[in-house]
């Protein structure tokens, strides 16, 4: 009787704990955020303020808008198809382009078979965002972003690389302790599809960022 | 020792289910998103972007940032001088009344001897936001929001009223059951002072919604 009393004490305290969280995560999901549709709304006033031949500033601004519409509206799916993520990510990278100008060049090398391939959302974007922002963001004459997808074995190699900073002579796995953009991709990916995100130096300079996903279409969802 | 074992049993289809709740909620946290600097970001670019002698869509674009930089940064805070929660609610409306034009008309009635006493984050806008929305938005001739805060016996009264459409004939209560952002402020209130969301109809038309605070300070925090 004694074990089971103390086994019992110990699940208790650990309930205790876990409720303790869900409370928390509940008063985080509370907290009052500003709503979605303001900041489509605003960027509505905003766009109907701007000259009428300033084609340009008005196109900036419906791609921002375009951005976070699709940023809301993935994060209710659990698969959308990679065509979908690749024209979410040409309009991610326009913006930067804009910011950058020639010192940001971008690739994109997609084999036309993998377009129709279900991914996780959401799971290029942050590799892109991240190359952008340590890889060349620091470096003067910026550098090249590589987002190439591709068959490999039955399977589908997504890699993204950069010619930007990189690590130096640091280890590649410094960077799953110090970014957290990394570690949460590695993490998801790791969960969603049990691979390994993998990060080693780009040739001649930069980072590389590969990982395998299973080949699945709206007929064989996971 | 069969209750022991029976209550042990429950205790632990308890913990699977909180674990399962946590695992959701980890999940949902991992789930990535735009990095609020991408937004930054792009609104500068989009900024430099307008012709130069544009004056006022610079300043739009300034305000919008202003405002999503406040609500990122308070969602860290758990009390804030109602000072800083009126200066993001000005600009919130700025931009509200770029888009409504004479529709909507601002009162703010604030009783200078309660603009230091400390307040939840976020707790003001949803309610205004709320009678834009659903008070000034469905009425064409638009209407009025006041924003009046007074000390009241030894508490702060907050009242957000509205002139717009109102619920006619239905009870005020059924709004608790509808609107998500009223039900997740009462629930706020309640949990964060004990305190009840009062919803009443405005005479001669619309809303009003008050509640009260206890009067905090920085040197009497929670």
């Amino acid at each position: 009787v004694y074990g089971y009393w103390l086994e019992l004490k110990h699940q208790k305290r650990k309930e205790q704990e876990l409720l303790q969280a869900a409370y928390q995560s509940e008063i985080n999901a509370l907290k009052a955020q500003m709503h979605p549709h303001f900041l489509f709304n605003t960027l509505n006033s905003i766009s109907a303020s701007v000259e009428p031949d300033n084609e340009k500033t008005r196109m900036l601004i419906a791609k921002l808008a375009d951005t976070f519409r699709y940023s809301l509206q993935v994060s209710e799916e659990e698969l959308i198809p990679i065509e979908d993520e690749l024209t979410f990510l040409a309009s991610y990278l326009d913006l930067e382009q804009e910011r950058f100008k020639s010192r940001l060049r971008v690739l994109f090398d997609v084999d036309d078979a993998v377009r129709g391939t279900l991914i996780a959302p959401m799971l290029l974007q942050p590799l892109v965002e991240n190359a952008i922002k340590h890889g060349i963001t620091p470096k003067a004459i910026g550098g090249e972003v590589n987002i190439s997808i591709q068959r490999r074995q039955g399977r589908v190699l997504v890699r993204i690389s950069d010619t930007g900073l990189g690590v130096g002579d640091k280890p590649t796995s410094a960077l799953l302790e110090k970014g957290i953009g990394l570690r949460n991709t590695a993490l998801r990916i790791k969960r969603l599809y049990n691979e390994e995100l993998r990060i080693e130096k780009n040739i001649p300079g930069g980072l590389s960022i590969t990982f395998l996903l299973p080949i699945l279409t709206t007929d064989e969802k996971l």
